[in-house]
């Protein structure tokens, strides 16, 4: 797809149905994360594809209230770093930011190849990573839920998710953000 | 350009030639960043595109030594967040994971759009925000140096960076940081 469109094509949907996960496709998604940008190209960013049957369901176990809807994701990434993964300048660590970015890279390429990937904070933080194995000293930034998108709304959406499915969620305005030159008065 | 173009050609590079900068293409830049997914949609994401002589000059005289190459940007995108302006979830900011994400957006489309998105750690924040006006509750992330990428070296290069010019510095092997269902014992 032409860029333009991927980054329009990005939707947060949530009514998923399943696709079939391969080798190949979750090389080429930790290959997109990697080609981003990092502080001193540190590459913070750990991913745990989950995907095997009973991993996944373990997982799905802990979603919040809410994000009943994840629950019919084929696939869901585990976004994990540790601030000593990256820089720590003048007070500033750049773990999570680096994560950031290389976490659009995966979720762009998942647009690319017609999925969906909606990153979520819903979930037992310490339940999932004793579910994964992931060590104390990581944070579980966000797990990235992965279907296909299914336009007939699912039944696991709630009704304000019903509603939010039909049309991208508003936009800040550009002056609420966008500035030239200064810090507005 | 394809997606999977764009992400290719994304790279780091610091020798810079001067772009015309026009408010439609920071506009895009805007859009693009806006784009992206962010918690609860908060978009936290605030970003001060510095290209008038006078400000643009400036905020050089912020930049940490190693960093002359960014002298020659025509413009520079401060990515500035707070705490607040996102979620805070068991202890989980996302301020700056989320703005990470818009951030990898506004650099993608940069690509697409033939110029060269560079962001920075190395810059004297205090005295940048100083220079900008950014309040002190804010964090000034990362600064986006931006230019037209001119393949025979600027001068402003050090030997060091004359050398990473020519070729992408090495990514992480997959085992590094590619899991699958649970993370590696």
């Amino acid at each position: 797809m032409e860029f333009q469109q991927v980054i329009e094509a990005r939707r947060a949907y949530r009514s998923l149905d399943p696709f079939p996960i391969t080798p190949e496709l979750i090389a080429d998604l930790g290959r997109a994360a990697s080609l981003s940008a990092s502080c001193f190209n540190n590459q913070p960013w750990r991913f745990v594809f989950v995907h095997g049957a009973e991993s996944l369901e373990a997982l799905k176990g802990c979603l919040n209230p809410g994000n009943e809807w994840a629950r019919d994701a084929s696939m869901i990434v585990a976004v994990c770093s540790r601030p000593d993964l990256d820089c720590r300048t003048q007070g500033r660590d750049y773990y999570l930011f680096d994560s950031g970015m290389g976490t659009a890279f995966l979720i762009l390429l998942a647009t690319d190849r017609g999925l969906v990937a909606h990153p979520i904070a819903g979930y037992d933080e310490g339940k999932a990573k004793a579910v994964l194995g992931v060590p104390a000293d990581l944070t579980l930034i966000t797990l990235v839920i992965m279907g296909l998108h299914q336009p007939d709304l699912k039944p696991s959406l709630n009704e304000k998710q019903r509603a939010m499915e039909a049309e991208r969620p508003a936009r800040r305005a550009p002056a609420e953000f966008v500035f030239h030159d200064r810090w507005p008065a």
